[in-house]
């Protein structure tokens, strides 16, 4: 029962602001992408559906640590691990390898929610197809740890 | 009858590339934004409702030319025209100046469609409280024509 | 002496995602613009030279706290704090509110750096001109606290 | 010798907007990607040197015609053609296809420039190691035709 996920990314040439450096707030559309793939994986993409709402992962906090700039045309290693399995709500946690140099860590948390035709959303308990699915890492996982 | 309209915007850090210009697919959300304070300022917000249906704009055929590069906090005067008000589409022409140098000059075409629930658009005529506030520009209108 | 700086936005279209709502990764973009305006505000643009060597701030850590959804067309009230003014570093902190109501609550921290034309760059104290300009709020800034 | 290049991408949920589809403005992005790639797979990354200048392409006009919509999590085949080799730009021509359905057709027009350390370009006849390589797709070349 899978409990993390390995992914790989080549930094674009829209990724990257006039610093040079690939924009630090792309690194959460690397997360967000990482985390689909890992649904997608389980056969659980996030456009399930659950009684015929579309189901969605709202985020509810997010924070990404930066420790070396990444540059265009970089391709970073990401590994993406379940921290916590909560009931209605997931929290990933990332890393940014290129190579062996650590470029940056995250984590995400999500709630699990049915949207209604109308807009609204609701926080529901994950469902078991994806639930039974995932476990939750053993502590200290991180490389090197 | 307002045959055009013109905004101001500056370019953010995030609208930056490595070349350390504005990335050009930015002037199309520029040239979008400025459209919706458009129809915004006739009363007609792109997230008008007809019969409870939302309507939207989605886009049949942009293009720009790009004739000088753009630069973190410079402030480019936008001004929009509408070359062609067609029965179920709007074609709209941007020009983008720094000053006295035209930076870029763009067209959008949109067709007006309601959505449907299910996520189906279809065209539509577009709707009177819009159309009526509208006309084409007359030919020539470019700075300096 | 400021220790707080107060700016709007409206939500775009191209700022939403397929969940009807302001896609999270946007909000560092505004926290980002924000800071950018406080520091222009200070006659300190991010783009101030130091020695001729261009200054920036990358970014150190950042995170984000979601309480509600923004809509498209909506306009946030972003209010920005320095909860701590380093030697070598700033720690912001933002407030997104629309009216009363709570909407994101974020934090970034950012080194002041120094870039040499090699794309290289170093971490230097904060300018005078800049850090006699700012200081820390005072605790418990937030509204309503 | 090479005249046209085949990739595969998928859309991401940050790609996407409130319409529930590809954002119009993402097009560009995958555009340039895959030109990026195409240049890669020719040894010649859009990061080349030349006499120690980093080489680029900055844009001279870019055009995209929207024949379907795209969504979330689909996989489009993105044919790139060299539409023309010029001295001192190219041209490529694009289409997106998602299996047998044409969605978009696009048009990219880049100079071949280099970058000076103070940020100016200029441009350059297209080096050899480039040039060399690469033709004009012949006429006609789009599937189908």
């Amino acid at each position: 029962m899978p409990h993390d996920f390995y992914t790989k990314r080549r930094i674009e040439f829209a990724d990257t602001d006039m610093a040079g450096i690939m924009h630090f707030a792309r690194f959460f559309v690397f997360m967000e992408t990482a985390e689909h793939e890992f649904l997608r994986s389980l056969g659980a993409s996030v456009e399930s559906k659950l009684d015929n709402l579309r189901l969605g992962w709202p985020r509810l906090a997010v924070s990404c640590e930066y420790l070396s700039p990444a540059k265009f045309e970089e391709v970073l290693d990401i590994h993406l691990m379940v921290a916590r399995k909560g009931n209605k709500s997931m929290t990933y946690k990332f890393e940014f390898h290129r190579g062996e140099a650590l470029i940056a860590r995250g984590q995400v948390s999500a709630a699990c929610c049915v949207f209604y035709p109308d807009g609204k959303l609701k926080a529901i308990p994950i469902p078991d197809f994806i639930a039974s699915q995932i476990q939750e890492a053993p502590q200290g996982e991180e490389r090197g740890a």
